[in-house]
């Protein structure tokens, strides 16, 4: 069993945006007696969600993203607001938001910590079959979003060629579809 | 296509930690002309390793992440350093640290973005059969970690329970043993 390295103190708030906060603690190594700093990105939780229609196609958005300014295809998703009721209520939110399409049925299919050695939060994946689109895109001040339909059959071989690259869109995929059983040794 | 907000002005470093630090960047909407900030984490790009024995067993580690305070079972990875010649370089030398096994053939199997919305970096993943142990693992003082073997076939359960709860190391998965083609619609 790997030991822990208790905190010393308080964690502290060091830095805040709009996105996310870095918070501060100190921890103590149970090998050398120690402390050293750790520093840790908050924010809100995530969620995402795998929406297809009747015909099997993903209803998926192109755009631009700031952080490795590309444009990438994803799917829709975004933060947990404090107003939303749930995650599974975001996650039937943003998908409106972002693409007009409406979900009836959302199953949640798994939770992912998006990176749990320097981030405090979770994403929240669903799978909802059978979307239908009910009205235009409702778009943020900050967002150009472009929906595009791609048929579930091609995403696996979509994410093998990096054409989806977004590592908590290809984690709710892996979710949605089933990794592959692996060949006996 | 959706259109991208042009930069305007320097690119500046807001906060630095010895893992990651915040750059800011003011962006200007091409619907409204009006600026905004855009904040990203930059970090040294990652890699990290399946490494699978010949008894079809893949070498994990057990650790304490201080992100979310809690224990996770991954794959071994971690930064890819300036003296490393390439990331595959780096996830042999992660490995063999972390782990003491020794991988001979390594192949590449993808290239991700942990968060293109507010990381630039990415990690690359890597497979590689028939992994032996040389020697003791060799940890940094900062490291406690506990090896462990895990049958391959294991895995795709094992993340569907969400028993691997790390996103890169699903990714990494993804990679290796691919995505289940969807039934037809």
């Amino acid at each position: 069993m790997p030991r822990a390295w208790e905190p010393r103190g308080e964690r502290q708030r060091v830095y805040e945006t709009r996105i996310f906060q870095i918070a501060r603690q100190q921890r103590i190594s149970p090998r050398t007696g120690n402390g050293h700093d750790f520093f840790v990105v908050d924010c809100a939780d995530w969620c995402n969600i795998v929406p297809v229609t009747a015909a099997g196609e993903v209803v998926m958005v192109r755009q631009h993203r700031y952080g490795t300014d590309e444009e990438t295809l994803e799917i829709p998703g975004g933060m947990i607001d404090p107003g939303d009721a749930s995650p599974m209520a975001a996650a039937q939110r943003e998908l409106i938001e972002e693409t007009g399409y409406q979900a009836r049925d959302l199953v949640q299919t798994g939770v992912i910590a998006p990176n749990p050695a320097m981030q405090s939060n979770r994403t929240f994946s669903f799978l909802a079959r059978g979307v239908e689109k009910v009205r235009a895109p409702e778009l943020d001040a900050g967002e150009e979003i472009d929906v595009v339909l791609v048929p579930l059959a091609e995403i696996p071989g979509r994410i093998a060629r990096g054409e989806i690259s977004h590592a908590l869109v290809v984690v709710a995929f892996a979710y949605a579809l089933g990794l592959q059983a692996p060949p006996a040794p």
